[in-house]
């Protein structure tokens, strides 16, 4: 039940009540975020990011937190997220546990963790949040909201609820619904989590923790993150050495990718809050941008106004598969959008955006540019 | 530790010792098998088929067993694999649990099941104890050996191992060498049995049995046997009626994918011995069949020497993806065998072949046809 703040984040109080799309509300519940860069007189250079399932608010390094941030290489100074023309803000997600509120943070109504008694999650709340955090901020219009992963749902949803609040949108790697497959995927991450007798319903301390459940969760999300095709060339069949090799265990680490997968799982596990975990994972179970008054995803989507939008995607990418993304393109355009769609060829798959700054850096960069 | 025998299966004793590729040798062992057909005069018409992980060696109903078989649709009179022309025989994998000797079966020198004494199993082994089967019923050479998924690197292995046992192949969905991705994967489901604290070590018994580890793998299993695009169109997005739904569970089953994917599981975890599942899933990390003397895979490949061959694979698989069996055809090719690459648009995935019986039946009818 450990929160995990990075130094330098900023809060925004939520209004109390603030009501959850599923059911329930919060009262007294805060949202962290960080900025880069300076808001303009017209309050017109603000670009917003919205993240995938588990990164903080800390993107990239700055002044009151000089470690480098999950999306360094993009944003700064001259970077394709360029902070001396932008304003950025990067919220951590409602429901996580790095600075807003969640299952992990206290509920000041009892003073005692959430935990499962937190309100069922949906990406429209996250959305709604991430709204509050740009309105209290003054801005009224962002030039642009930037979300990926889980973030391009949370895009989506903050468009189709907030009429006007962006005149553009990059949705990086998102999806406009959860497709079966990776409901599959995060069916069964939840299940090794709440198969680990540790986990205890929700009940677990430093002490007593699931951390053979977080360890297969991750791994599985390790996985599906990264593509069959960069491994081959990365790890191919290489063993480890024999000095890391447990000998007395059958069925022990022997493969170097079992190793890598070993050491992202242990980075992992104490780092983030398994019921955040479980409440995050379900909120994209439960996305579909055309549910409600729409009908179908399509609808959904081209319900929505914004000016211009570039849904940009990979290949290799198994869990949003780049048919999501071209989906996002052509029903934003069916909206009135000047909307591309831009399929890359990385081999990293789904997290490519994370590590292939080659590829992204260029694309975002000539969007924002052009802006 | 309880193994499942269909009916109607006939057994071969494995020469005593019979050495084990990894070090020790088995004593007593035996091997499960079936037949369709009749061999005729000149033992010339003889298919030996090598199976996936999990399948017994009942692939199609017979006058012995009436129940219809893994792999019904294609073997039998007048189907694709017309057993009025051919004599089939299709072999249980060493190491498994439907028949032939494993870690679920009684060692004769204690009389208690070998469980993990069960010497370290190689693909090259399962190789070796079908080849055995073949000489046993006095066929000199086959006509072709078929292997499927896991059984296309066993059918490699006999070939290598064993020159001249057959005229022809067909590999479908196999791969001549682990890769990474599928590494990884059957790395996470062996954790997952290897958690559960009712596996023991390998020491369980039907009371107190690694249920929910065994659940696991096989959810993960069929994950990736099939494939994202199937899945889209068959489930969807579709919840499960209220009354299959336990509102207790606030994680609980939800959508009808998790439903199929707790189904399959289920039929599946007290059918299949947890121990058996490791030593063979851990067969095919090892499996390399450049490995030893040959130095590449390409290589490996090239040394094989066959008539001809036949690799087939689908665009969806993500656990055996295409590329493999392309390298299987090029390879062969290289050794000389007049060799085709039949890349399919089955949307099923790795699993195709066991279900789209409309695009695997005549492209395997028509290789047979044609010798």
């Amino acid at each position: 039940m450990t929160e995990f703040i990075p130094t330098g984040t900023h809060f925004v109080e939520l209004p109390s009540p603030f009501p959850m799309k599923r059911g329930g509300a919060l009262h007294g519940a805060r949202i962290a975020y960080e900025t880069w860069g300076t808001l303009d007189a017209t309050r017109g250079n603000a670009i917003l990011i919205v993240t995938g399932l588990s990164p903080d608010a800390h993107a990239a390094s700055h002044a009151g937190n000089p470690d480098p941030g999950w999306w360094e290489a993009m944003l700064g100074p001259g970077k394709p997220i360029d902070t001396d023309r932008w304003f950025v803000v990067c919220v951590n997600s409602l429901g996580s546990c790095k600075g807003s509120s969640g299952p992990a943070s206290i509920d000041p109504a009892t003073g005692t963790p959430w935990r499962l008694r937190f309100p069922e999650l949906s990406i429209e709340d996250v959305a709604d949040a991430a709204a509050h955090v740009v309105r209290t901020l003054g801005i009224e219009r962002l030039a642009c909201v930037i979300g990926n992963s889980m973030g391009g749902m949370t895009a989506l949803a903050l468009l189709a609820r907030h009429p006007g609040i962006a005149r553009s949108h990059v949705n990086i790697s998102g999806a406009a619904r959860a497709l079966p497959f990776s409901i599959a995927i995060r069916s069964l991450q939840r299940e090794a989590i709440r198969l680990d007798p540790d986990w205890n319903n929700g009940d677990y301390d430093d002490l007593r923790y699931p951390e053979s459940g977080m360890r297969m969760a991750r791994k599985l999300g390790v996985i599906t993150y990264r593509s069959a095709l960069e491994w081959d060339g990365r790890f191919g069949r290489v063993r480890l050495d024999s000095d890391r090799r447990d000998d007395e265990d059958p069925f022990g680490l022997e493969f170097e990718v079992e190793s890598y997968l070993e050491g992202h799982a242990r980075r992992f596990v104490r780092r983030f809050d398994p019921n955040c975990y479980l409440y995050l994972s379900r909120s994209m179970d439960w996305f579909d941008i055309g549910e409600g008054c729409h009908g179908s995803t399509d609808d959904g989507l081209a319900a929505i106004r914004v000016e211009k939008a570039l849904a940009i995607g990979v290949h290799t990418d198994i869990l949003f598969p780049l048919q999501q993304q071209e989906q996002i393109a052509d029903g934003l355009r069916a909206g009135g959008a000047d909307a591309s769609f831009l399929p890359l060829e990385s081999p990293q798959g789904h997290d490519a955006f994370l590590v292939d700054i080659a590829r992204f850096g260029p694309a975002i960069a000539g969007f924002l540019d052009s802006l």
